[in-house]
């Protein structure tokens, strides 16, 4: 079941500019233990995303009822918000006035194999790249096709997630979710002011480790700093940390930096401020 | 009116992967004289698209069908083919069989001032820029937010079309059109294998020229090189070539190139035999 502007429906305008030009924006918001994880954060990015995709921004107040319509009778579930710009404009020349359009709907709690968190996960280099753009860098935005062609690169169920590089040779992320890895003690992850996503559970896992005194970069990497790195993992909001075990032909361990991070990061997923009950 | 998988709409499913991820193709046709401008042409790219992106082929026949229901009262009109994966898959994950969704529409022809052709257009640069991807470079896809943000820089009604540059600096192409320059009886026009959309006029401009023996190169052009240029252009399906007389601070003339190609093109398109009857 979806809401379409605070209404239940299943379809939504062919002259959508979500669905003509990817003119648009989305969260994905994890609900455990009727909590809204993480809620402000999430809501935070989607209005700043409007900010600078100058949409009319959403009422918050208003994501809020509705999302807890969704799941009034789920324990954990995951909601989807999706903002796009509405119809109009003259081709791809916005409106002046946008009439956005917002819906949400909610999906069953993807019940992910814990062995993936326990004893990491298996990733590959992906060849899909992502082009460098600062307008959009940052936002998670519906124009999404370098992310689904990289995704469509492998169909072994053995590989789990695959890290992309940017266009020229940066590794930047994964397909759905941001990559950190671990140098001699210091947490290292990709500086995404040129693209990416910037991930909600990225921005936690940077302060629980400031406040473990782990030393954090954020910095441009390229495959040969992962070569030699001594730990990796995936995070984002719904899957928490995937450590790897393995890249391509590389291992790598779960090692005490990594397992302090989940550590402190499951702590704070059972409550924080940013959180919103259901 | 649209016509979604053969049936009169006006609206679809949520989940479709068009609106989700940008996941998908489209063509914008010109119909005049009751005819479908480069109708092959425009099918063939859009064929070369789907399998670029893993999508299953629309039947080119139902396209044609589908098309002329659209436009059987019309003389000229604009004619719009969308093909997204359909819904389906795991995030951003395509399913393995995809069930594409096809929607078409026309619309009116859109009445451009003459002058825009006769006395040419003012142009800008704009700031937003394209990046970097083979694997969709030429490709008419859905994700254009980059040239959506690109078109919405400028609100002065007197400025017609916007320069883009790729994240390297490169100059590509107008937000909704491809761009020629000429240099000292040259046609030059930028390099498309690493970003842009391959336009079908830009393809036809390029064998008008061979055939009036006008040398063209297809390379990778930076400002100074506009700014040395004799004569530039845009061009779409539906504009067919704007001359620019004005890129920012510098004037340009329409030239003796851009004349020939103009009257070259204008005869190509009262008929062509990639054209296609109403």
């Amino acid at each position: 079941m979806f809401l379409l502007n605070g209404k239940a429906a299943d379809s939504i305008g062919l002259e959508d500019r979500g669905l003509m030009y990817g003119d648009g924006l989305f969260e994905t918001i994890a609900v455990r233990n009727r909590q809204f994880e993480f809620w402000h954060r999430h809501i935070q990015r989607l209005l700043d995303g409007c900010r600078r995709l100058n949409i009319p921004l959403p009422d918050p107040e208003v994501l809020l009822i509705e999302a807890r319509s969704l799941v009034e009778n789920c324990t954990n579930a995951v909601v989807k918000i999706v903002i796009t710009r509405g119809s109009g404009g003259r081709g791809y020349r916005p409106p002046e006035q946008s009439h956005p359009n917002r819906f949400l709907t909610a999906y069953d709690w993807p019940d992910y194999p814990p062995e993936r968190q326990t004893q990491g996960i298996v990733a590959t280099y992906c060849r899909n790249t992502i082009g460098i753009n600062r307008m959009l860098a940052g936002i998670k935005h519906l124009s999404r096709l370098e992310h689904v062609m990289a995704r469509s690169e492998w169909h072994d169920e053995a590989i789990i997630e695959g890290l992309m590089l940017d266009s020229t040779g940066h590794v930047i992320e994964g397909t759905m979710s941001n990559f950190f890895f671990v140098k001699q003690g210091q947490l290292c992850t990709p500086d995404l002011s040129t693209c990416g996503v910037a991930g909600i559970m990225r921005d936690v896992i940077q302060l629980r480790a400031q406040r473990l005194q782990i030393p954090v970069k954020v910095g441009r990497f390229i495959t040969a700093d992962i070569d030699i790195a001594d730990e990796l993992f995936f995070t984002n909001s719904l899957i928490g940390i995937w450590p790897v075990r393995q890249l391509e032909h590389k291992c790598y361990k779960i090692g005490p930096v990594t397992q302090a991070i989940m550590s402190s990061v499951q702590s704070t997923r059972l409550n924080d401020e940013s959180h919103e009950a259901v």
